[in-house]
């Protein structure tokens, strides 16, 4: 297994570490703004114009990634070799795609036909509920299809679905909406139940092992509430999304299954079977491959070595200067846009899962700060909310843009002169410009200090295809800090201790460590 | 004016800089989890046992907080005394909700009073909804009833409506189902349209000011959907919820308006009509009712001098502790209930809109950080997905959990051995004992170095009034620390800057700054 060298050993980061931000006033030209803009894939470019970093400062961290061979690290990863010590794991979200790689063969399996097989499989189910050819256990039609899965299995796959949901009603491709069963408490099952007719629901069970506690508790409670209604048969309303090896694979309690394998992690996993098959039932299994193309494209554009041309490595080496240079912890993900409502949640679990570390992939502890704090909401809703801290906050947090310009949905009067999508897109020019550049007044409390930086991922619309970009530019980026941090941005053993706890308290003894047998009693779990 | 001191000018203030974390590996004992315990009204209990902060750092929090007077600054806003130089505002959403303060009167008015008026305006029209005296303008009943509001009027009314949603539905009190429209993005008003039907649809626009950009913007789109069906007068549809001096008060275009004014700020309005009409039409006036009730409680909790018998002040000078001494700049707020999906959304606003500030009341730039990030999801989700980072990332960040004993709903199985509400818990109770201790081992991937401090409000079950008091809890300690900071917690001119530059973008002749003029046209808003 190669080496791979940790940032501080590279030849150029004593010199970064003596960089400053750049003061944004001034510099913000219309030259600026046309030329620091590269496109991500999918019709989207990635502006980082009022970003704090001169152009000193990111030659300096393009020679780092350089040096550190981030995309030698990508190819690497993508073409199946396993990159950290003590585990033989491959990472092959990006091959679930296809091009630009492929195929990746291992004792004797092909892994791209594999999810390609399983795609297909999944598209040609999808068609059959769509058509009404596959029905529910009285014969009805299936008309909601609900997921139950939790982290990877719930996050990536609804904020995709809630982004695309408009856009497909619109455009007559909506054939079953979709819902989501994820936190073992009972009130969310409850809750998504309140709504729906046994009859005519479809739910699909996820769990890569097979054992997830809250996905089994929550089949377990959709279980009994099918079986409530006379002449529902449960495992005709039931399907499962799993690896090969777990307990639900080929198991008669589902009316089918689809597979993925631990090649994928979680957090990587929206466009493998774990997003697909919600996908393809309910927006229809075209709109899907179009999800995997843009973020093919997407793929294919971080596979370009020079920094300046490559968006999710400048857009993560921009990242490490604003988190160990500048010092700023956490990163606030902002989408003009209300269908990516629950992207900043995704993004949260993709980043601070990925890369919250404290130790490398060599087991040595981290030699800088890794993985920021990731929070966000959709503009303009934030303004009204936390956008005075970040104006006006006494730390900065570092921003990131998302917008459109064009809406998904075609009702727009137009109000006081301007369409709402026109009012929407100049906020976000405003606030770029107010957020960089700032405002002196003489009374102190309406002074804006400025120098806040952002960067903005552009496109025309919001479609299937700028959403799978979208997606694997984040997963590119939070790939290539791992790189750069040298960290296993793969595993998640900070996830283990937790649940081992947890099973102390309901074993039947009860746990014998009495801080934990307090908490228990206090919170009625004993 | 009296004049208030700052924090650093505390005499205690120099001996707690130099205080550490305390370790929490052996001192979280079953008396220490028994002992930091304080009722904080609505049945609630706020439990500090696993905060790092020994009872000497306690001792002298304590201290600061009663020579900076937190207790006599709190009464002097609820009876109505202006806090701020350069402003003569009052601060009155506490008497809003009645005891224990009041009467406040100025000029004449009674605001306790007018306050109670509108509640009972808002309980009798909510009555003539629900029981059909009151109904569209094609006879028909109305079934859905729709927030037209951003930021203040959007956030709390929404986090307060989802969280008793299920609670309701159960108890045969959910009269009509409510939804919210923000976002001036048409694609955010389309996406809750596409499931209504305008002839059973009765909409509340919420601006105090009547000159909301986003919500006029949706206003008129909601009217142009409305008039799209025949025989439907938009003006039977909406009704306002503003301040006397608008141009949406007594204006024939709606049905009803009540009013609030300027002496409640935005985030602090869930408890005024701004949450107070949507909650009594779609939950029931008494369900309203309790929710102030248990809002009191918390108030009246708030005002015990001794921080030790203080849940608010002692949960707001922890905060300090954390964010000043050791330096940490974000708080996660984790409700272990689905119920709570959008408070953490409410309390970013309450708190970085509050105290994101950098110059204190007196116009002087802050001494000490303020306000940090505030971000969350509900657990079970958030452990699979960021907990890795707060378990195992670089930063500390302090955690708020919220928790309950009991369901709202009653449907929960059985599932190998326990319900799932008690599996729940058992999450919960080993996440603190994760996070607190850690624990070792010889991988270093697998080392949890602990020392994770976390707070806990816990309550019986998430009922009206216990929501009304977590609701109140955040609000009095957010208000804590504006007085420990010295901060104007009641103003916002963080936001103005951006209001302004977007209004220079949409005027006729354009922005005539070139970076704005840039932004705008790269978004297609020129």
């Amino acid at each position: 297994m190669k080496h791979w060298n940790r940032i501080d050993e590279s030849s150029s980061w004593p010199s970064i570490l003596a960089r400053r931000a750049e003061d944004l006033a001034g510099v913000l030209t219309p030259e600026r703004i046309a030329s620091r803009s590269i496109p991500a894939g999918g019709g989207l470019s990635y502006s980082y114009a009022a970003m704090d970093a001169d152009d000193t400062t990111i030659a300096m961290l393009a020679s780092v990634a350089k040096e550190l061979d981030l995309v030698g690290q990508y190819q690497a990863v993508a073409t199946g070799q396993a990159m950290n010590p003590g585990e033989n794991r491959m990472v092959l979200h990006h091959i679930a795609r296809g091009t630009p790689f492929g195929p990746v063969v291992k004792d004797g399996r092909d892994y791209r036909a594999f999810y390609e097989g399983e795609r297909m499989r999944a598209a040609a189910f999808a068609d059959r509920v769509r058509s009404g050819t596959v029905v529910g256990s009285t014969g009805k039609r299936f008309e909601r299809v609900i997921q139950i899965g939790i982290g990877g299995s719930d996050l990536g796959p609804r904020a995709l679905y809630l982004a695309l949901e408009q856009w497909a009603r619109e455009r007559g491709r909506l054939s079953l909406r979709a819902s989501f069963i994820s936190n073992v408490d009972p009130d969310d099952a409850n809750g998504v139940l309140s709504g729906l007719d046994p009859e005519t629901s479809l739910f699909i069970l996820v769990s890569k092992s097979g054992t997830t506690q809250e996905t089994l508790a929550n089949e377990a409670l959709v279980k009994a509430w099918l079986s409530s209604k006379a002449g529902i048969d449960p495992s005709r309303h039931l399907v499962a999304v799993t690896s090969e090896s777990s307990p639900l694979a080929r198991n008669p309690g589902y009316l089918d299954s689809f597979y993925i394998d631990d090649y994928i992690g979680g957090r990587y996993s929206a466009t493998s079977a774990v997003g697909g098959v919600i996908l393809s039932i309910a927006l229809g299994p075209d709109t899907f491959e179009a999800v995997l193309r843009g973020a093919a494209e997407a793929d294919e554009a971080a596979l370009e070595p020079e920094m300046g041309k490559n968006a999710a490595m400048m857009d993560a080496m921009l990242g490490v200067f604003e988190r160990d240079v500048l010092g700023r912890p956490s990163v606030a993900v902002l989408p003009y846009s209300q269908a990516l409502s629950r992207f900043p949640a995704h993004l949260q679990q993709l980043d601070m899962e990925s890369n919250g570390k404290r130790v490398d992939r060599y087991g040595e502890p981290a030699r800088v700060p890794s993985g920021p704090a990731v929070f966000g909401e959709p503009g303009t809703n934030g303004q009204h909310s936390f956008y005075q801290h970040l104006h006006q906050g006494t730390d900065i947090v570092p921003l990131q843009f998302i917008a459109f310009r064009k809406n998904q949905t075609s009702f727009d009067p137009e109000f006081e002169g301007s369409t709402a999508r026109k009012k929407l897109n100049a906020n976000l020019a405003a606030q770029i410009v107010a957020f960089a550049v700032g405002k002196d007044d003489q009374n102190p409390n309406k002074r804006f200090p400025g120098g806040r930086p952002s960067s903005l991922l552009i496109g025309d619309e919001l479609d299937p295809k700028a959403l799978g970009a979208l997606l694997a530019h984040y997963e590119n980026k939070v790939m290539f800090q791992g790189f750069a941090w040298n960290l296993n941005s793969f595993d998640q053993e900070g996830v283990q201790l937790g649940k081992k706890l947890t099973s102390a308290v309901l074993a039947s003894n009860g746990p014998t460590d009495p801080a934990l047998a307090a908490y228990a009693r206090l919170l009625g779990a004993l």
